[in-house]
């Protein structure tokens, strides 16, 4: 059950704070509402939340460029949400390792994983209240990297209604076996000289998704550097799925 | 100095035959010419021409998306131009490998090499007429897949003229040396699947180019498989570099 707790609207997008149980999320949709459009659900990465700046970003990009309704929600432990205790040994456990010159992915890997195991049920409640909103019909799609792509992955394996993904940047360990039974359309991002992920383990992840129509996109630079002219490919893979 | 011998035009698209030399080509132009506008020089992949259904497909996409004048020239022993003697040795080894299983890369390195080394004088002539085009002006890309990568490459080091290419599915042997002295954007497609060209050889010419920004775009499938998508996305490269 979704409720709207308030509601703002500027430059053709109405953005609607909505909650779903005790999950906060935000929808962005068009202004001119009079024909139903498709919905992208997108995920923050890890220590974000749900109206940073690539959030926002993206979210104008998709319904300026597809009129299509867009829900981010906070992930557990992250933004408006409280830490468990198990969420604050974790952070404080990537904070040492980052620290300590230590590579952060035997960290990231777990800690995601558990989040995913947290955020994938709420993922299909937030989509079940959603597909009750009038003005929200047809296909949807999911994206998300980093840590969206650890809880995406899992989520999409396990959920027929999402039909086309973009996901990326993440590590092949605890996501290859659901990613094999993956076969909706994926777009894949991730950075060529990626400091935490290595290269081949990019390649694995993306090598493990079972679908026949998936790209890869590599850019040089490092982690955070992926380039802004991804997020314009993404709106336009999802116009090509969920539009056509 | 070059000489317009027959135009059409149809659906917004203005169609000129033209020949510089002895080199002949074809000029797709926006109907409307009002305000100048960049220009694309496209080249066709090995056996075919400059009227082959992959070249008038992307130039209508490239006037269609971009406003773009886009010319395509025959290769030297292609569409209208008479093969040598040694064209004709190479195209008959060619299909004697092929026809014996043998793997094509050996032949085709070579072939295309030494195709290369009489191309790239002409595409300089081609782009010196061209420019003297009134309605063409700004800067210049390239777009060339396959036969038209191992000539691109090589043109596009030593041309300053181009500020932004799209290459794919080639070898790096006779390329990554000139690929090492481009600096500028690049979209560079390969066949994840190729069964032609192996993986290794696809990145290994991707990691080649000394460009800043250049994306790697690789998708399942084998050699001929690339999408249809794919020429979307080279359009939308050419945008943002060209015409902002």
């Amino acid at each position: 059950m979704l409720q709207f707790t308030a509601q703002t609207s500027a430059n053709g997008v109405l953005e609607r704070d909505f909650i779903v149980g005790d999950v906060p999320g935000v929808l962005w949709s068009p202004a001119d509402r009079s024909e139903p459009a498709p919905l992208v659900l997108m995920g923050h990465g890890g220590g974000t939340h749900k109206r940073w700046p690539a959030m926002t970003g993206r979210a104008a990009l998709l319904v300026a460029g597809g009129g299509f309704h867009v829900a981010v929600v906070d992930a557990p432990g992250h933004g408006d949400r409280p830490r468990t205790a198990h969420d604050e040994r974790e952070v404080a456990e990537l904070f040492r390792a980052r620290a300590a010159g230590e590579p952060e992915g035997p960290v990231v890997v777990r800690y995601n994983a558990h989040l995913a195991e947290r955020a994938v049920p709420e993922w299909r409640a937030t989509l079940d209240a959603l597909e009750e909103v009038p003005e929200i019909a047809g296909p949807v799609g999911f994206y998300g990297l980093n840590m969206a792509t650890a809880i995406g992955v899992p989520f999409v394996a396990t959920e027929p209604r999402i039909t086309a993904a973009v996901f990326g940047l993440h590590w092949p360990d605890a996501l290859a076996e659901a990613a094999r039974k993956i076969t909706i359309p994926i777009e894949y991002a991730m950075q060529w000289d990626d400091e935490h992920i290595p290269r081949e383990s990019g390649l694995a992840l993306f090598d493990a998704f079972a679908s026949t129509e998936k790209t890869l996109h590599a850019n040089p630079g490092r982690h955070k550097d992926l380039p802004r002219f991804e997020s314009d490919s993404a709106v336009r893979f999802f116009v090509r799925h969920l539009r056509s």
